[in-house]
């Protein structure tokens, strides 16, 4: 690579790294709470600070104030003031001492992998190079890590009273009653029904649950391909996403400098971080399919766990058997991994290696914590190939797999679909239950359409809203450009957002303790004519403040939908004797 | 009002209603198909020509043709070549004279309201007003004339042939067995479980029907505030919605002009326009609730009834006693309508006067076969307040209406929320079904959550898809704007694209004959990699180029989201023997 150009990603990825990473939202303030098992624990959220009701009864001046209201934060200290924001120091290393307190891993003298340390010594990489790089971290030979192993083990991590303290919200102090303790959140991660992604070696993410008995989650999507996007384009998507509440972070690279890029993201990432090892592993051999090899995949997937993915989703469903499957379709496989493997198979005329090499996969997997999320390589692409016996012949393969990793204490989820009309959407749940033995699930969507190119973010949280209802743990998000190109920043957060309203949605619709709270502070900030607290609680202040302007000069006591004669509200509010408002 | 500003009006008005007002789509042709019963019936369809299918098999060249797709139209002859657009002297009389020769309307030597006399003397509006007004017609004394008095005669009329042929969408000529016949449109028509709205004084419209075994349709809002906004921006609003898709337009105007604005909206809307009269009696008044009468309220409607108006929300539910049930709600009463009458109530401690009135309303109505649309003026405007006492005591009012709106042989639908938790959706489309008689359900999206503005498009068009799957035969749009400030044009376009789309999915999961179709054609055109087809099929093909064109200079054999190795359908393609696609 011309060293030009090299020169020129360095300085614009410095320059640009100095500025814009600090995270405020308005009238916002971030707190730290302490645990009880855990005293030495903080744990991040955003408290929201209202004004005051003020109402003229009989015409006196009567002033009632609003309690603050505190929401889930995934910020991280991205939104904290008191920390000066380094990208190229990366975030605090938050787990570390918690990990290494346990006793159970050992700092490694070198990294593993043939391919990082390959990476590691080019000399031409230096500039694109994250500076700090730590020695990775890894289980001690004999010993278990992951957050199942202690939770089957009865113990509790601090890891996991962290979560439950960020489930939770503070809706105690608001005398909401929650069944969200730390030993739920151990029976739950036990069990296998939710799961805490948190490898060793990406200290500095915030824990997080991904459970049906946990608010549900988003997962969102970043990653140049060949075409385009750089590394420090995919650094700002990260933070930018986490920005507006995406819970986890798929970086779906396929470009070059893969193993870089991925470097920046995950020390400077607070959520959790997935990949698709497959695309790196066909990255090294050219594109060229029939030249994957399982040694390749497995030098990969230590490669990323020693630099701290948190789940892999690896499509070891996906059988030699299923192709014949494929003559009913009419969109024939849409996942990428999916059709990478089929393609494997068929021409090795071998089973696929990812199923064939799964505890050996588990066992790299259980060293380090990463989580698999086992992936829906035939998931259907098209609202015809919906819940088809090839998308179930495949599922039943992930629940086969997902008790071999639960063996394994590999912490698992279940990708799920795709393109499913609305009354085929409880079928997936339902099935997806049964036969991963309640194994987390994680849809992409589903998209309840295929005709609307250009608003997927709409017709895939329609779907998402529905099935995360009916149990689905996390939703991936999908952005307005699905189908047609990559997102940008803008396509990023009206995707985040979409799908945040539509988790939001679901957690109300199955009655979360304290789902409600914001959703009765908007509409009484709505209602008492408080705009700006109306704003600064909704999902994206900026832009209610910003259509909110568009349609008049100042504020006033009536809303622009309707003038001043015409306010339902403000009509109403007159009805209560002699109460007008401010 | 000054003289300058009227001319400036007039100037823009004239100026700009010479352009732009011809719609095409891409690759699309308009198509007219005859009618059995009447084949003098023109009912005008668009027809999307598709591109072959291009494969190479063994190195040969093998080419399929993809059959083109009939899809449902409401753009009128907006979207027709062969006609030229003239604003100022209004759309074709479609049904003119078919109402005629049914011999049961007469035309009036003058309009019958005063308040409509007065205005068409008004020198000061020469320059605002349409310039071609007809003199209206009327029901002649002791005839009945609306679509369900023909219906329960057991009478086929044309408009009823028209929306089936309109429904079945040419499926038939596909080989797929659909059961809408104009017999069954009769039927459902009579029995008041669909309604096809159709004043005798708008015959420029298209005729549609909106019943829970049809199409799922949507209804635009548009409308002035006295904020902001001018007659021709409605009017081009108008054809904007019918562009995108809208199947009804409601004017909720509230400024200057009103009685102006809806005469140029109706000569020129091929779809039924809907109303809230009440809006207008308030005008009269300046505002003073106090001031209604129902002298004036009437006179509204008989000036609507001969202007066009095909369908009136009228909040006759909203009771007296029912202001003594919002003491537990959070955010009181949201829809103007309902306000304005409990404040009535209230001053003059006296029942609504639309409830009392409700018999000599149902009598002008009939008169003209206008629609009513009880309105919901209790709905809930929170998670807070959904399926409260209060919304389900106004719902069976509206029960009770209906019956007797149906003994005048006036066709009825029934608005609904609102905002809705997914989990409190099915108690409203069940309950209103069982009280209202089942009578068309109308519904406000719902929204499923309060936390969003700025994206409550997608809140309510996640409720609204629901309810639409439920049985709910029109959903009403909600732009981004909503709550915020009054929709633009781009508003407008993503309000009726989110409902579209939503309406879609309810008919894919309905079942409905023959809506899969387009879905296959899309993922079909997306799978063979014709790209154009696919953005021709779709709902926004303009969008869906845009965002394409975005990533991309030209179109290639993969998608822009995974680069030319990492191209899953591309993959596939050629696991099929050496199948390779153009």
């Amino acid at each position: 690579m011309p060293r030009l150009f090299l020169y020129l990603c360095e300085n614009i990825l410095h320059t640009r790294m100095q500025n814009n990473f600090s995270i405020s939202y308005p009238n916002s303030e971030k707190i730290y709470l302490p645990g009880t098992l855990f005293p030495h624990l903080r744990v991040g959220m955003r408290k929201i600070t209202l004004t005051d009701t003020v109402e003229y009864v009989n015409g006196e001046k009567k002033v009632t104030p609003n309690a603050p209201v505190v929401v889930y934060d995934t910020s991280g200290v991205f939104s904290d003031p008191a920390h000066t924001i380094d990208l190229k120091q990366g975030l605090p290393r938050l787990r570390e001492e918690w990990i290494c307190s346990r006793g159970d891993v050992e700092q490694l003298p070198n990294i593993s992998s043939e391919y990082g340390r390959m990476r590691a010594a080019d000399k031409n990489l230096d500039h694109l190079r994250f500076q700090h790089i730590c020695k990775p971290y890894r289980a001690k030979q004999g010993r278990e890590i992951s957050q199942m192993y202690y939770a089957k083990q009865g113990i509790i991590t601090p890891e996991m009273e962290y979560v439950a303290i960020r489930e939770n919200q503070m809706i105690e102090s608001l005398g909401i009653k929650t069944h969200i303790t730390p030993e739920l959140v151990r029976q739950e991660v036990a069990a296998g029904r939710a799961i805490i992604p948190a490898n060793i070696n990406h200290p500095e993410a915030e824990p997080m649950i991904i459970g049906s008995k946990f608010l549900v989650k988003l997962n969102t999507n970043i990653g140049n391909s060949a075409l385009s996007s750089s590394i420090n384009e995919e650094v700002e998507k990260a933070v930018w996403s986490c920005k507006w509440g995406g819970d986890t972070l798929m970086d779906l690279s396929t470009g070059a400098h893969i193993h870089e890029t991925r470097e920046w993201i995950i020390r400077n990432c607070p959520v959790p971080v997935g990949t698709v090892p497959i695309y790196q592993a066909l990255e090294k051999v050219d594109g060229r399919v029939e030249d994957l090899t399982w040694e390749i995949y497995k030098d990969t997937i230590i490669e990323q766990c020693e630099q701290g993915v948190d789940y892999f989703t690896i499509h070891a469903g996906v059988l030699q058997a299923h192709a014949d499957l494929l003559k009913n379709r009419l969109t024939g496989i849409v996942s990428r991994g999916g059709s990478i493997l089929t393609k494997w198979c068929k021409m090795h005329s071998a089973e696929n290696f990812l199923y064939t090499h799964f505890d050996e996969i588990c066992e790299i997997l259980a060293a380090y914590d990463v989580a698999v999320s086992l992936g829906d390589g035939m998931r259907p692409g098209s609202i015809h190939d919906a819940n088809d016996a090839l998308q179930f012949a495949e599922l039943s393969v992930l629940g086969e797999l997902t008790k071999k990793a639960w063996a394994h204490n590999v912490q698992v989820i279940i990708e799920g679909p795709g393109h499913v009309p609305m009354n085929k959407i409880a079928e997936n749940m339902d099935l997806q239950k049964r036969v991963c033995h309640e194994a987390p699930f994680y849809t992409l969507g589903p998209l309840v359409t295929d005709i609307a190119p250009g608003y997927d973010h709409i017709t895939s949280a329609i779907g998402a809203a529905h099935i995360a209802w009916l149990g689905t743990a996390m939703i991936c998000y999908v952005t307005p450009k699905e189908h047609l190109s990559l997102p940008n920043k803008e396509d990023v957060r009206n995707g985040v957002i979409a799908y945040k309203l539509a988790a939001h949605a679901a957690d109300l619709a199955k009655g979360h303790p304290g789902a409600q709270v914001r959703d009765n502070a908007l509409s009484k900030a709505r209602y008492d004519f408080r705009w700006r607290d109306q704003f600064n609680l909704s999902l994206d202040p900026e832009r209610a403040l910003e259509y909110y302007k568009e349609g008049r000069s100042e504020e006033e006591g009536f809303c622009t939908m309707c003038g001043p004669n015409f306010c339902a509200m403000k009509l109403t509010r007159e009805l209560s004797d002699c109460v007008t408002h401010k």
